[in-house]
């Protein structure tokens, strides 16, 4: 592209080239491209809406909390510090401009990732920035960029608006006292006064007992449950209050990220002395907290199968991978590897316990690509209970989505998924996700239609159900 | 498509979209397409075969036995009894009518999945129908289906015939009388008399020793070979009478469906207490129990050396995997689950003692993708004794089946592979399923000669080779 | 193809056929195509390059040494002495005519493979030949490349300036003198003098401390370094000093082909005392041997981060998976298979310490393609030490390469790629391997740019990064 080019998005972008497929995608697409945007996992910040103050500057917006982004950037030689990331040192780049003159001249390491093409249409679409990325285009771009974030029409609520976004849901610790949600409720409703920002129960720290903080946490989970936390029992009860407190503010959905995907319950003693052991600050074993975890998963499932909360499980994460960055900058820095994940036994607890429930439904995500066709289409295409999570971090891209649909269809088809989810921390990113997914749905299915395995008609109420009608269905109660 | 438009199978349907492609594709098909069918693996009902007598009801036929139906509509709220499924209960629905509109009605479900693909083949090809299954179409279709039944051009073997099937094997217990084949022996024959319906070895439950009908099996291999079995050696003696019986009854191979792969033989004296304990009534582990299987597919593989039977070999799906589902409603109900398989380490006893035999042959299957091109195609790209079993089951399918050529082809090239299976239990599929896979093979062949790494000529003989000369080499006595 | 049909190479082959695709992949390709080889990882034979002398004849040029191709004739029935391979005996076939024959007459085994794409361009471009392979055109061919081998145009220097070789790297033991490499040093160079066959430091038989010969193995180490290797501290000296000659002599890298990635340290007590067992003679178990490779490629991880060496890793390759063959034939005679390798866990040890380092670089490759997506690209994508090696051995075919950059790319992007390596033994595939993987790189680039997710100009460049100036790039101390 010479630089004199303008740098526009290709209305066809992310279709099939084929010249017979992309006709057929072009009209599937027109049927999920305009559908609002049900984001019912992410990582967005809850306060930043509720207060609905301006995104800081282009930098701050950008670059500094997306991990994909810097990541990329580290692995090509710049520090974490140097892109604005960590706590005040002497070695920490304050001016966002600087940071983003970072970003600009490292453009060309994310030719063909979807972070690449999240930002460009991003930049495009929403900040109408017409260059490409580059040493020379950082400050023109800056300047664009950061003009925009001060008109009011960029603020957070308006960009909801604008993105189309019908219902989004955040993610939250189980001690949040759901503040920021209930002032949401009332000020950002969808019809009838629906609540359109939703939180969701997250309750890991808490589920694993040799973590270093977990008395600490519990402690947390005491204050913002009320309740007393002497025993196993009340325990238990402080997380199905909470859970409850969660439900009355709006949230349809827990989330767990462990590393396994074990759910076998313990002897219930067992627990009891476990929680015992853990509460009176004595040294639980590793193996010993990774029993346990598996035993609260089962729990979590035993009380979705009570309160409906949809149980959404995103296993096969090793965190922090190197200790030293983690110690200094902290969790969700980009050193996260995905791991072999075993579901076929890991499952069968909760699905011979929960697995026709009537009430009960899981979402379960994958990292490892393997268990797509192995174990998670063959579980989904048969157990009511469960439906396939989209592919989801390293895979939420065009080529591992479209990977996915042709891993899990042929044995789960498309009724036991429960459509895209974005997972982001970045908040304008929401509809370039959502738009991507939907075009390489789109080319799926045009495939399907073009080799004759698919009718039209068929196709284009498929793509609408992908992009809207699942996910509203497998989150909301059974 | 509208409601009004004749549904038909295109003449292109499963066969490259790319207009480069297609024709290509379209010739080397021609030359597969109607060669005879070779159904080598396979679970039909050679009673039903042997009597003639005509196909019950069009539920009765193509849903009630057909476990890859019957789940995907459980995974979507239908009960097995809802669907005819079971021991006679009172939630048991006895009218097949009702159960074909249940049926007809989630055809929406089926979407992108092989069942959908096979059964309109079957619907519009066997039977004439021409509307699309719904709600709205389901009795009209009934009446269409069950009206073809009362055609004596319907029954059973008629069908054989029209399907173009030159031979084909069923799966039969290590006690069969194999009265059935015998009569289908005489009455269903090929040119020169040559037997049509044959038996396949396949003792799997006689193998497990702590199965608890363990003991009560070996009685009837005891009564059906006709030996006192009292110890280890009138054990083997036993089974080494039955695989003799069965190869004069038609045999060509021997099928084994173990969780693992592994074929380390134990010591002798170890195997002979083993089975000394089994007789006995008294407990073996469940170690031990793995231990001696694995050892007995080393017997297996020997004996299979001596008598020139295919030793077909399924590992890796975990039967059953809810258990109060198989205690009510018993095996093969669609609750089986793949899990990962290992095969490099797990076939080298085996492929050390008899990998280079003149008469041993093994073919092996996966359902786990990833040791296609990680283990299955190197070993079968070296040892002579090895074929690759099709891609089986849930990889029965047009994309399963394009990645499995892409994976080993590249490593084991064409000559190691035995051909398709169809492994089915729904008989009228048969024809749709080789039909099928005849299709994504053109497809494979037509991008190789398109991108110029093949020629043509070398596709079409490839396109015939895979379709009917290698199954028929690949289940002949080495 | 027609008999008297002649054989050409089309100049799009192996680019994608779509008909939107080909133009562009084209041109993409034209920007890489005449690229210098730059060749960093291979093993051909040294004393031959430095002898210069001709080849001796077609079988052993192109037949007898290579184990893709004998391993595949052997799956189909031959044997390696019928193949002229392993040590003198009564059945090994000395004709070089026979062998020829033999393998022209299985070309057939061949389709699909990679092996027939390299030898289709061999044959063609460089030895001019104009006829399929077959039992009948055998002879002419045989007497064609025999004649050009008699030619001085075909010695193996002049086929390095032909073939384009900027640089090429051979795999050395660890007690090599380097002599054949000093004497290239001085008589096949590039401008300025620079060296252009250089050693590769490969350490693998000393660093197992239960192989039969490892005594024997650090008696040469301890010859060939001038050092007494009397403990543990005298055997790292006498490593370290070997690397140092390695590098004087011209070498960029390491290799090391362990069968796990582990690289965990032992205490240095305990692996004191290991090698000190090991140097007393007495036994070893498989445990501590298995724990003590670890431990030893943390420490040349730790000499890598001092003396600049490419560290580059190779594992998951179960070595000579049929013990009477190897016993009979010795290594690298196609039975090598590969494995599950597990990376995350295994490779944390030595990216913790120095992932981040401003000297060390690690390029790490695998033969298990599940690792690609799910643990490999995620590690490259954060740590700025590792780079990904290219699709290897098994997976160095087209279909493979494209599955590895569709996997990859999308969490690593292109920059921490190392670029193509041939690995062979094989001294005119070289042309044949490099052209084949720019062509399929050129492919996947010219479907990014038709789906509009990278601009032309981009692709242009990354298809030159990828063949030339990242492997450059890896290969050059950081």
């Amino acid at each position: 592209m010479p630089d004199d080019t303008a740098w526009t998005l290709h209305p066809d972008r992310a279709l099939p080239a084929d010249p017979t497929l992309r006709p057929i995608a072009h009209e599937i697409f027109a049927a999920a491209r305009d559908l609002p945007i049900v984001s019912m996992h992410g990582h967005i910040d809850v306060a930043a809406l509720a207060a609905d103050s301006p995104f800081p500057d282009p930098a701050q917006l950008l670059v500094v909390p997306d991990h994909y982004l810097t990541r990329m950037l580290v692995s090509q030689g710049a520090t974490l510090p140097e892109l604005g990331v960590g706590p005040d040192s002497p070695d920490k780049e304050t001016d966002p401009r600087a940071i983003w003159r970072r970003f600009c001249a490292g453009w060309k390491h994310f030719r063909g990732t979807p972070t690449r093409y999240w930002l460009e249409h991003e930049l495009v679409e929403i900040f109408g920035v017409t260059r490409r990325p580059s040493a020379e285009t950082a400050d023109l771009i800056y300047d664009e960029v950061a003009e925009r974030l001060a008109d009011p029409a960029f603020r957070p609520r308006a960009l909801l608006d604008r993105f189309g976004i019908e219902v989004i849901a955040t993610t939250d610790p189980a001690w949040s006292d759901l503040s920021a949600h209930a002032k949401l409720a009332i000020e950002v409703t969808g019809p009838g006064g629906a609540p359109r920002v939703l939180p969701t129960f997250r309750p890991d720290p808490l589920l694993h007992l040799d973590r270093p903080r977990w008395r600490e946490d519990v402690s947390r989970l005491a204050a913002a449950s009320g309740l007393d936390v002497t025993d196993y029992a009340t325990y238990l009860e402080a997380l199905r209050e909470r859970r409850a407190a969660f439900r009355a503010a709006g949230a349809l959905a827990t989330d767990h990220g462990h590393l396994l995907a074990d759910t076998t319950p313990l002897p219930d003693d067992v627990a009891r002395a476990l929680v015992g052991k853990a509460l009176a600050g004595e040294a639980v074993t590793a193996a010993e907290a990774t029993a346990f975890s598996a035993h609260m998963l089962f729990q979590m499932a035993a009380m979705s199968a009570q309160d409906g909360l949809v149980m959404q499980l995103h296993p096969g994460v090793l965190r922090d991978h190197d200790g030293a960055v983690a110690e200094r900058f902290g969790p969700d820095k980009g050193y996260d590897i995905p791991v072999v994940t075993e579901y076929a036994q890991a499952l069968r607890p909760v699905l011979e316990a929960f697995g026709h429930h009537e009430v009960f439904r899981m979402i379960a995500f994958t990292v490892d690509e393997d268990a797509f066709s192995r174990e998670l289409a063959p579980l989904a295409g048969v157990y009511p209970a469960l439906r396939l999570g989209a592919p989801w971090w390293f895979l939420d891209a065009p080529d591992a989505m479209r990977r996915f649909r042709e891993a899990v269809t042929e044995t789960a088809g498309f009724s036991n998924m429960s459509g895209f989810v974005d997972d982001t921390r970045a908040f304008c990113s929401i509809p370039a996700r959502h738009d991507l997914a939907r075009r390489v749905d789109a080319g799926y299915l045009a495939r399907l239609v073009a080799e004759h395995r698919l009718d039209l008609d068929e196709a284009v109420e498929t793509a609408a159900d992908l992009a809207y009608h699942l996910p509203k269905a497998a989150y909301a109660s059974r």
